[in-house]
């Protein structure tokens, strides 16, 4: 018998009306905006507001291969799982990047019988979210442009504007770029580059705002260059707040979906976990909070990049912590960080997932370290060997981790029901959530808190440019902000290759960004890139239409 | 007492749910696509063909000042009109384009008391067709890229590639840049450049194809540009037709909204008339003349430009023709055609207007010449004085010309009465339509015929770009397309300085494109840019949102 796609198991679920969907969840029939027959957004000042606030479970994972470990999977398991079990759930998940979609690791939606649907819209445009925020990035880029070129009363210097465009692409020709040639009418000559949407400014600032005036607020805040006497220049002195707010309106409304089998899921904002935060919306895990008595949420890579920042980022600004925290792992996964070639993840190898369990342990360790047990769920894949599982529960049973077996791909919900019934129990735990530093440390001290507690490396190198961004954070007093680290997903380090638990390495800065409508510092380390490149074979290659509008090749 | 702004009269509109509005056109609630309550796309495979269709009534203008002459507004209220003397009526109008609403001319969804509504949404993101439109141009140009990158298997001479991205957006910085800088990890540098997403090949395969099948062979016929050995490339043999297509599927959908007052309208598609074909999409005037006895479009700019366009490239693949013509004109429309500035046109001044006279002369020649008597709507605007309007009136009755006042703006459909019932007339009476020139014709006979038979001038000069152009289509046995002039506005000629009835002109072809998928060559005259700027007060400073939520400052 032939495996379904993903696609074509989404495209088979019987989907119940999304005014359904919001009734089960408790969203009153007017806060719902309607697009299409299932898929709404959501009005949330509309939404009543519950003082008994759910449990939030935080779905990260081990370091993953380049496919992913079925992260968002496991989490639209475990939330179908949890409603099976008579708990009323929401899922909380990211917008997918159309960088991905059609690049190479398809997109963000689950897979199998635990997907949120319907798959190809929240695949491709969906609400068109991301097409808002690409826009008021974009906007703003363009207004800077114009002020240059008629007159630049506010004396920028072209040389130091730090605002750069954005493509919901992978696009590595757009990286670095000159624009402004032409002569005198086609605008004023200088270097820039394209990131991709999801590690712009606008993106976090959108998916840490509490309400409309917040978001309006932390735009005005960003700063976007400095003149030629180095002061910084801000989105207020633009003046364009206003209509950057204005374009991001109706984008700030959650979207609410459902999984296959029916479970409420809010799905919105969509930064990359390397390049950026990693988290989805605050105002989606608020709006959750209130609604449901759980919350399953998830944060991007692995437990060293999302999870990292949704509890030193996100719920630190949100004033919530997680109550329990599931890690994902996979056999394939183990044996990567065993030291299998990617080509060779498919045979069995019990040895290099043994090899590979001190990548599980130290995420155990790093969640550890923010105060919190985490429940391991080995994700099972078709070809995962017997002896291969039994390794790693065998490890986890001799360290003292609950661990469950999950087949959430194959079975759905049903198959996540035994990972639910260890989450229940981790909740009843006592939970001594803390972030791993305080704001008021020093940037040194902030970051190399990361490097040590988190990663496991011995501490951190900082570049010239780096330093030279360090004394004009300081000059400005915005050292007392966040850190958000860009780093590969593939090592602890800043490495890529360096697999399994490697210890003795140094994190090298080579730049720091202040982020001031986000209110955090990003910290670039080793080659890590904002924005990415298409592979030999991009997946787009393999999608298509029929006649009749039905979607092919979509993963 | 304050005039009310078109937002503020939009605003206190009471819209019927979009259910409602969809009855009455007659399409059923299954072809419904709602994007919150009062807008919805339409599933035209599930809407009855009729064999019977709807008379055609195209709303032309004379040359506009940068404000517009309220064609969208004279279009909208002599639907109204209709509606009201109990035709049944639909509009089909182009989406706005953000470009203009964030610069100077502002949105476009008609004015006062003849809008389409909900004219905040329509005018900012409305239902992503825009966006999607952008993303599809710009995947396509992110697969040329990494092919030049992976190898180059198809031998793509990167100094050759005709395929630029666009944006959204007025932003002259991006006319002419240069891309993949940086080294070997960051592409293959090359020139380049961003059109206006409303100037691309995409919008112009959107808007004339028939159906998603016709949509998906025509974008696989684009051009992008040329080997070392000159031959031609196409998204065919790139292979990325069928994902382009699946990105398109939902924007493909025809919007609906309604207007102030009720009567249906399809806004999908939007091409500029200057520098593109200026008229929506072929699918939603379709969709249209299946559903009402009546469908009142609108085509961009003067009759030199939209009309022509829509005359000689849309109707001809279409297959169908204007019943009707309706050229707006307005009293400082003439004026600055007369002569006065543009400071100086609030003043009453009837010895300009009627030296503006001559304009609104070659229009009515212009629209005659293709077969069709125009009725002309002379749009009331407040401070028109009694003797200004007698000119125009004079004028009309002495060279037996259709014409009646209009208060749309001020009344709605009520004060387009007297137009639709000259509308009315005219459509009773023959008409002898014809394309202005054969395609089998040769390019410089179809521009011959469109300079001297449309803009009234001498003839026509080729650079020698533009003959290295031509023998180059010439060469692939592409000359039997119709073609695209892209051209000011603000003349008949290619200087927009030359006002009035200029004769004694050429128009110079700086550069000829050819557009496979789109079915035309396009012929850049003068300095007309494919990209706009931005002015040194963009509306955008004008724009805000307050903290319920509701904009402030659109135009």
């Amino acid at each position: 018998m032939k495996t379904l796609t993903d696609l074509e198991i989404a495209s088979k679920a019987k989907m119940q009306p999304i005014e359904k969907i919001a009734e089960k969840a408790g969203i009153p029939i007017d806060a719902l905006e309607l697009y299409g027959k299932f898929k709404a957004k959501i009005n949330v000042d509309l939404i009543p507001k519950e003082t008994n606030q759910a449990k939030v479970v935080l779905v990260t994972a081990t370091s993953p291969t380049p496919a992913g470990e079925g992260k968002s999977t496991v989490t639209v398991g475990l939330g179908d799982a949890l409603s099976r079990l008579g708990k009323k759930t929401m899922v909380a998940l990211r917008e997918p990047s159309l960088g991905p979609v059609m690049g190479v690791k398809g997109g963000a939606t689950g897979g199998g019988f635990s997907q949120v649907v319907p798959m190809e819209d929240i695949n491709l445009h969906f609400t068109g979210d991301l097409h808002a925020i690409t826009t008021v990035n974009n906007a703003l880029s363009a207004m800077i442009d114009n002020h240059l070129h008629q007159g630049n009363l506010l004396n920028i210097d072209p040389r130091r504007i730090t605002w750069k465009r954005v493509m919901d692409m992978n696009d590595r020709a757009l990286r670095h770029i000159t624009i402004g040639l032409g002569g005198p009418a086609q605008g004023v000559p200088r270097e820039e580059g394209f990131d991709i949407t999801v590690a712009s400014e606008i993106m976090a600032v959108f998916c840490l705002a509490t309400d409309l005036s917040d978001l309006k607020e932390r735009l005005a805040q960003i700063v976007i260059g400095y003149t030629y006497e180095k002061e910084a220049i801000t989105v207020r002195d633009l003046g364009v707040e206003g209509a950057l707010t204005l374009l991001l309106k109706d984008a700030f409304k959650p979207n609410l979906v459902q999984t296959i089998e029916g479970t409420p899921a809010l799905i919105h904002g969509g930064p990359f976990a390397n390049i950026a935060h990693g988290c989805n919306s605050l105002i989606a895990t608020n709006t959750a909070r209130n609604l449901a008595d759980f919350v399953v949420t998830e944060a991007g890579f692995g437990s060293d990049l999302g999870a990292e920042k949704f509890m030193d980022i996100k719920a630190r600004k949100g004033n919530f912590q997680p109550d329990a925290v599931v890690l994902v792992t996979t056999i394939r996964a183990l044996k990567m960080q065993g030291g299998v070639a990617k080509q060779e993840l498919k045979s069995e190898n019990s040895s290099a997932v043994e090899l590979g369990l001190v990548n599980l342990e130290k995420h155990v360790e790093t969640i550890r370290a923010f105060g919190v047990q985490p429940v391991v769920a080995l994700n099972h894949f078709i070809g995962d060997s017997e002896s291969e599982l039994q390794k790693v529960q065998q490890w986890c049973k001799t360290n003292a981790v609950k661990i469950a077996l999950t087949n959430v791909w194959k079975d759905g919900g049903a198959g996540g029901e035994e990972l639910a019934k260890e989450v229940l129990k981790a909740l009843d735990e006592p939970n001594e959530f803390a972030p791993i530093y305080d704001v008021e440390q020093s940037v040194e001290e902030k970051v190399t808190a990361i490097v040590q507690k988190v990663y496991g490396g011995l501490g951190v190198l900082f570049t010239d440019q780096a330093l030279k961004d360090l004394a004009e954070i300081q000059k400005n007093g915005w050292d007392l902000l966040p850190v958000c680290m860009a780093k590969t997903q593939y090592s602890f380090s800043d490495d890529p290759k360096k697999l399994g638990r490697p210890t003795d390495f140094m994190i090298t800065i080579r730049s720091i960004l202040p982020k001031l409508g986000a209110g955090f510092l990003v910290c670039l380390t080793g080659d890590i890139m904002t924005m990415p490149g298409l592979p030999k074979q991009p997946a787009a290659l393999k999608m298509d239409i029929d006649e009749d509008g039905k979607a092919k090749g979509l993963m």
